[in-house]
């Protein structure tokens, strides 16, 4: 990852023009980029700008001015055909860096290391399709950034690239929905994505393209007009809601909040040894604002009251089902949907759009500071039940055990189902193994903890944890015991030439609990509950 | 510690008849055992009886045969009379063990062993009077108990040993209450005192008279007559609250709560490096069942309502003051205070009994879940306001920092306030530096978690924390997210001879959170929330 350099504030050489490269033929077919269609919602607020330094600014100006004089001497070039397979192969600047837009090819890597929001970003796009992380951005939807991205122009894409290919009718997972090719995937059926940690923690909320996906099943095709979603509970009380009743009827109620899977950060358990579950990095986390209505008031609206035996659960049912026709099922404690200050939702909005499909149109239960395995997604009933759901996923998987306990020896009946999560935080800049430069470095990751308690102090070592700093908090102030949304921290450090950093980080929530040094005391045979400190070790050059 | 050894099950000698011991002068003076009259509530049930295991009971009844025997065949002996402090001469095996019943004076060295509820618990009296101590269990109070003293008399008190010395009038202390001879002293003026670690985790409930003492300041004198209560708040709202007031217009209710000091286990973080405080061991905790109003019924009472902004706290004020007038005071978060699931009383009675003296007499805050020092004692205020207490020990003690914090650097305003307090567990049997027989070792301690979070696995390593297992939790169910007691657990293990054992433990609680490894990146410059894995290292015999 040489490349992995900011750019601002540093004397850069001017690239060279573009020039074309050697054009190959190859078949009609694409390893990547079947993108949808970059429908840019720009309503998160841009956060590049903030990045832009004095240097690359510089750098755009004098290339305009070339660029400018180089149309005006030739004439409009022909250029290349080329299929999205060939596009692909060209992902690092050693075998150049290419990307398409609209049908353009374009060969970026001199511009590489000038781009403003740094070459880490710019290398996400790279072998495939522009538009999608353009849609993330709105820094982009301005002429001087196409008219540059002109200048680097090597060919087209072949006519016959435009389709893309149609899936195998039997295929259970056929009708899933297209995703962001920014994702990083872990399972492709069902399909299990995360961020890439470049944009993770990057703003408080996440784009929907690029929320972690955590399906357990095909996502079902739901039809919004027929849609209802029935509440049922003891006493005969039953109700049957259509979107427009969950709209109309009941406030709309509106909450920041940060969902994480319970596997978030197994990979780091496995390499202690090796776990069943997906290999999550440290993306299963992301953070929207969820919109809908209060589940608290359709369960009292249903004749549920507001006292219950500690006991007590509302057990959520998804539309998404295996083969056997059972569908994903978790529940949560009465106590908590019903509580005030729960702000659990039925949620209909996510960051001011409706729920994309990937995220449980048309309906899902939003439980704040509760793991992402109790927010079902396409809801099909809600339940008032005497015990926790009879679910596999609430029963037999999602609960936490020693070290100690293997496959031959584990009694899930012996574990509470994982409800709220413990206090965790990760590094999300610079990335491992990054070499960095010597100088200025801003550490940067977020820090979040369940059951509402908010993050009070990040603490930072490049020492491997011998010696500590204090970093800095960003994000809104919450309400004490509901603070639901993630904290983004950063800490500016001087990193002195020649040496390896070993930096650490680890989080304190209002509780006051802390991290556990290392994963090896908290490993357990399903991976979950990783929030050991993080660990991000880097060189920094001569 | 040779002696800290179970006798249950094992073959033992028999001990030598009583033999009378060179009497030496001395000045009638006594450095400990002012104890209180032994008014054996008997409440708790005794688990004594669980200890006693068929070798002890063979060695009692063979004692007893022969003692009967030597009765018959000698007349009665005329004693050699002993000062107090003689007597606290002799509190370990070496120096002979003595201690006194009533007037009479008993070299017990030969009875330790014999012990059945364990010879570390019968040398928690060596040097003082047995009263204190049999007052705790029932089960001394059978006449054999008594029978089978008498056969290690040695001596009488001297006759001027009775009063004990009159303090100073011009102390502040001096209104102090006498207090438990059991009682580890951290802190004589103000009276700071914690359980011996033997007698801690026995029993769910912590008997009154060994219940951890935190006091900041000299114990009021209060007249339950005219004591009032001031409820006062926004609006002009306003109460006065008499005792029988509080115990006949509202109901009572009662809670089973731990209460921790910020401090427990503050002597670990201070051999890391010196911190300011206390020097608490692990005893800083203890469990009582209290009995009281609730604060949210007084609340609702005098006008206050369900719902307040989540900035706003109850603020208590005690009636103990320091010298310049001002009252110790500290405040929770409304939302807490009024909660139906917060449990917090104004109390009245604890463990059954009226509030002894130093824990606040004759009305105190209990606050469930929450740092001993919201816990306000000799309550004379109860404010409703739209901030935090002002009192010192809300803004400028009891908060958290990191460990590049010093008293140069800190910044009070910057760290929340210590409410709710982090996962914590201790062992409390084998103690530190113990030589353990080889064969079964039965590993024993208690564990805790703030805000209802009930502790779900405590994990016990016998390496150091290389490998793990999982303990015995004991204690009643509780209800979820009130679990507001601690859990006592045991793990009986196999003790190979000649070895060295690091003894950890770690727990989890119910949110999952789970103890830091080490001390040192948790250390802070007040020595509060110490609550790393507890290390005992032990000596397995040959």
């Amino acid at each position: 990852m040489l490349l992995l350099r900011a750019v601002a504030g540093r004397r850069l050489p001017l690239p060279p023009l573009p020039r074309s490269r050697c054009p190959r033929a190859g078949a009609a077919s694409f390893a990547r980029g079947s993108a949808p269609g970059a429908g840019g919602r720009g309503r998160a607020a841009p956060v590049l700008a903030a990045l832009l330094g004095l240097g690359a600014v510089l750098a755009y100006g004098e290339r305009r001015r070339r660029a400018a004089q180089a149309a005006q001497a030739s004439p409009a070039p022909r250029y290349p055909l080329y299929t999205r397979e060939e596009v692909g192969r060209h992902r690092s600047p050693p075998d150049r860096v290419w990307v398409t837009h609209g049908t353009e090819v374009f060969d970026i890597t001199d511009f590489v290391e000038l781009h403003p929001g740094g070459p880490e970003k710019i290398l996400l796009a790279a072998g495939g399709a522009l538009e999608p992380f353009w849609a993330l951005y709105a820094v982009h939807q301005q002429p001087h950034v196409l008219e540059l991205l002109h200048e680097y122009k090597v060919g087209e894409l072949s006519p016959e690239e435009a389709a893309a290919p149609v899936p195998a009718a039997e295929d259970p997972f056929a009708g899933d929905p297209p995703r962001h090719p920014g994702l990083r995937i872990n399972s492709q059926k069902p399909f299990n994505a995360e961020p890439p940690p470049e944009l993770l923690a990057e703003r408080i909320l996440t784009p929907n393209e690029l929320f972690f996906v955590r399906n357990h099943l095909p996502v079902p095709a739901v039809d919004a007009e027929s849609y209802r979603l029935r509440v049922e509970g003891p006493g005969g009380r039953e109700l049957s809601l259509s979107l427009q009743d969950l709209r109309t009827r009941f406030p709309k109620h509106e909450v920041t909040a940060t969902l994480q899977c319970a596997g978030n950060r197994r990979a780091e358990m496995s390499r202690v040894r090796p776990v069943k579950g997906l290999d999550w990095d440290i993306g299963a986390i992301s953070t929207a604002r969820w919109g809908g209505a209060r589940l608290r008031d359709v369960l009292l609206h249903a004749g549920f009251g507001e006292e219950r035996d500690g006991e007590w659960h509302v057990c959520f049912e998804g539309l998404d089902t295996d083969v056997g026709g059972s569908p994903y099922g978790a529940s949560i404690p009465y106590r908590k949907a019903v509580s005030p200050d729960g702000d659990v939702l039925l949620a209909y909005e996510m960051n001011g759009a409706e729920l994309p499909r990937d995220h449980g149109f048309p309906l899902r239960a939003v439980v704040p500071g509760v793991v992402g395995a109790r927010n079902v997604k396409w809801l099909r009933r809600v339940a008032v039940s005497p015990a926790e759901s009879p679910s596999h996923w609430q029963q037999n998987d999602y609960k936490g055990f020693a070290p100690c306990v293997d496959w031959d020896t584990v009694d899930y009946s012996g574990a509470p189902a994982i409800q709220e999560l413990p206090v965790q935080s990760a590094i999300t800049h610079p990335r491992p193994g990054a070499a960095v430069p010597p100088g200025e470095l801003t550490v940067k990751g977020y820090a979040w903890s369940g059951g509402g308690r908010g993050v009070v102090r990040v603490d930072v070592s490049l020492d491997g944890g011998r010696t500590w700093r204090v970093a800095r908090l960003a994000g809104e102030r919450q309400a004490p015991g509901r603070s639901w949304a993630w904290t983004l921290w950063e800490l500016p450090v001087e990193a002195a030439g020649g040496q390896e950093l070993e930096i650490v980080c680890k989080a304190v929530d209002s509780s006051y609990n802390v991290q556990p040094d290392t994963v090896a005391p908290i490993w357990n045979l399903r991976g979950v509950l990783s929030n050991a400190w993080h660990r991000v070790r880097v060189s920094v050059g001569p």
